[in-house]
């Protein structure tokens, strides 16, 4: 089909709702795989560079993955401003160990994810998310349950990521957006550390899951902050929680951050520096107020739950 | 198809690059309208509303149309302070001047759309976008080519807003985002006054085209200020730019705007606040970075050129 | 988008298998309406004409429905050879009673169909479809449920033609693929009469439906022969089934046919001539071994049942 | 995506016309490659088994690919009654010339295919369609222009298939859909031979390319008989010639056919029998008409010309 306007024959078809569908055009299939766990795509894409793909759902492309692996991180890495330890649940692209290595200060970065197949996989094909952040000698990559290491680890982190898939009811995720987790999360959280949740979409008619997550941390942090930023390929700007027992500063100096970026880090963001750090800290009315109206709250007995096709059933 | 998780039989599928299409279940055909300029669809949708689909292309939906409107409109008029004419170019649904007339120092809008039956049926069938503004004293509607009223008109008003349809081969709004044609609104801008233009998409595949938009501003105003948000419905988050040969203030104090806010509109934004009007002025990394290296400027010799289904060639 | 390759910008997607999509690119949509008991489009489309979508299935369309109409109804009134009184149950837009008509030998027709108001759209939007059947005198339409009327009547008819949408669980056919609805057909049928029964695609991997109704029927009538044809709007070809006490030839003699068409119709066919009536008696390998080790029987306890999308679940 | 009503996230689109598309839900890709003359998938999909695509067109799949093969290959075999030496010119799949071989009569096959890229995957990838028959020491597999080889040949052949891929603009078989082509082949024809050519989709919008190739065949052969078929897995019904300089036989003895069937085959058909060889060899109007206006003939100066989608641009 060279030549003409439709570039692609094989496509991505993701349902963003019941009633919406996100098309992405693909180039090349480079890995597919049943896992123990979940159904994965590896493709190329003709405008999104190469995406992952677990049980329908898109998890992340090198076309635009660093909106969402650098607000998912740096946010966090800024307010605490010294991490040193960090834990990540998920994350199988290394895109988001990436971001924490990028950090002179980290010491160590620990990665659990239940799925080896897939994170195998990512090493293979997708070098340009990982970035060989897999061989830094800081990280120790755990294929585990999530929840039977933290259950047991005598270890605390400053940080702590959860970059988990969505928890659509045959995936994995399942019961890792309750307040029973995010216990679990505090307990291994160091006093002044700070937690991270990728937090659903936050487009106007979904809103309502973002809401009941904030809703849910705060039952178990003292202070949540909700960010959100303008990822496209998800048909569906992206919603974040930032957590803590300390106060998280919403209004940081913009000067002040660069600097810190500047002295600490890499220094090489696609899309953080001081300002749009400051952006990603600001929420529109409609998500504060679907926020403040929420009395939900996620626990293992009543959990999110998510159509088949990985979107959220709450409308 | 009632009772199944698929809910819609028909849908809009709209393609946002040449290799991704997002498709939008319809559950109704309120109008379809072949005017003199353009194909018009009005439908309701199964998560996002009613819908003004024009050309193929998402214009606005009911269901998050605030955010686009809100951001096109409420950051010129709390850098103005003191609104009092405004001018909209485009602007068919009605959602734009209604965004105006919040302001009670808005003493009159004109409203120029080249296509009245456009207008006309989104004063039937949107009610929920203009909400009466049509009918708003201080409002005058002019169907014209806004093209000849620029030359001609000896008014001049203290905020302009370009709130014209992409620019498709095929489409009314293909000379409107030259240099030339922002000369023009500068012609009729008064003195401290502020013009602002929808500006494309800012996902990262799509940036080169808001990149030179901005670039082209800047050849005419003093000052251009690229904003950015989170709109869904069209695929993509949405980029503007605001222009002035006054100083722009792109870190406004939070409260000073929500005091204003507070005393000289109708104070009830669905998106905008002084924290979230901080959070649109601030920009992401890539897109700076875009605009810095750019060199490319719009005219009417040389205009932007999308490709047949309204996505930019420029890949 | 005209004069790009891709020419829709609004599309009927029906699914034809739970697996496989069929899109027709929609021009404009005619009517739309919730009837009680159904929901009903009438849209124009890029390449099959106007069609009519029921429940999200596609029913017929100006493009290609002589196809259908005429072998659905021409090969029982050929073998019947005198045929006086028809019956059609279902059959909304008209062609079908316009089919029968053609006949010089036909005195009477009566249509029964569920839902007026899907008669009284067609009859305003799809005049290609009926040509004035409707206001022909030998036409008695009732609007009724065809239960009733079949279980009330004392009438008789020659030919019987069963034209029905579909079994799928919400519309309004569920019971009208049973062996008990078939006995009451033949109650109704006249001595040396003919019943239709149009009877689900006939793709290979969508055969089982068909053959199960097949062996229904052959549980209800001496001799059931099995027709299919190269129906392509609905993405598979189509079957049916010409039921009768009387013995069904199967290798009718071509110029025999031709005869009795010039003789007793207005001979203006656009399928069906001695040549082709022959071809659609023939039937494949496949759909015979089909029918052969068939043994379900559908009841009114246990009736056909099509998912959500209007496709049989038997895979 | 278990669990759900639908069941692909990976789908291959096909435009069947410039408003019809057919999708068919992909469950996994065994093959993609680029090869010298185009861009090939092999893939599983959910209802119709694994499929060949080729330049985004459908080829074949083990779901329904009998019925194109045994029409194609079976009533040239029939009509002759005595092949012994084949041609088969494209045909990679390998279902061709199984076909061929299920005759006793056969003593050698020829098969010439430009692409041996996709001959070595079909091979490793679809044993179901071949069968076997690459390895059967009747067959010769030329991987060459079968141009050159038809130019230079001092062979002939019994009976002669061109079973070659649509001609789209960018793909190899632009040149074989001509009178030179088929004047060719006559040339290497034996006395009392057929040709069989896959002559393009008889559905109803598509019609004017069929018959412009039966037109085309006309200049070159005595007898041009068009056959079509109940094809599903293409959107559309499937038009083929039969060509030759002796009578070709339209009405077949059924009783003969099933006889010559068992005694010179291996009687293991799907499709064919006596009866539906009957049904295949008979034209409805609509195409008989189509043809009879037709006065278009192709030549290399004036071929067939696709759209980039590879749909014929003749509407």
């Amino acid at each position: 089909m060279a030549g003409s306007e439709v570039k692609a024959d094989l496509w991505i078809n993701e349902y963003i709702t019941p009633w919406d569908i996100y098309s992405h055009g693909v180039t090349n299939v480079l890995a597919y795989q049943k896992t123990a766990y979940q159904e994965m795509y590896i493709v190329e894409t003709g405008a999104y560079g190469k995406g992952l793909v677990l049980d329908g759902k898109w998890q992340s492309c090198t076309g635009d993955e660093f909106i969402y692996h650098e607000v998912l991180v740096q946010p966090a890495m800024i307010a605490h401003q010294h991490p040193r330890a960090a834990l990540v649940l998920g994350g199988g692209e290394g895109a988001t160990i990436r971001e924490l290595l990028r950090w002179k200060t980290i010491e160590k970065v620990m990665m659990i994810d239940i799925d080896g197949e897939v994170v195998t996989a990512c090493k293979e094909h997708l070098p340009e998310m990982h970035q060989g952040a897999f061989d830094d000698p800081r990280v120790e990559l755990v294929i585990a349950d999530a929840l039977k290491v933290l259950d047991t680890t005598t270890k605390t982190w400053d940080i702590i990521i959860s970059d988990l898939s969505d928890p659509i009811e045959e995936g994995p995720s399942f019961a890792l957006f309750t307040k029973e987790y995010f216990a679990k999360l505090k307990r291994v959280l160091n006093p002044g550390g700070y937690v991270v949740i990728q937090a659903g979409p936050v487009s106007a008619p979904e809103i309502k899951y973002h809401a009941r997550l904030i809703n849910t941390l705060k039952t178990v942090f003292n202070n949540v902050a909700p960010m959100s930023t303008i990822t496209s390929a998800y048909g569906a700007p992206w919603g974040f929680a930032l957590c803590s027992d300390e106060p998280i500063d919403t209004l940081p100096d913009v000067e002040t951050v660069d600097r810190m970026i500047a002295n600490k880090t890499t220094n090489n963001f696609r899309f953080i520096d001081g300002s749009s750090h400051l952006g990603v800290m600001q929420t529109p009315v409609y998500i504060k107020k679907a926020i403040a109206s929420e009395t939900t709250v996620y626990t293992l007995e009543a959990p999110p739950k998510f159509f088949g096709m990985g979107v959220a059933t709450e409308y």
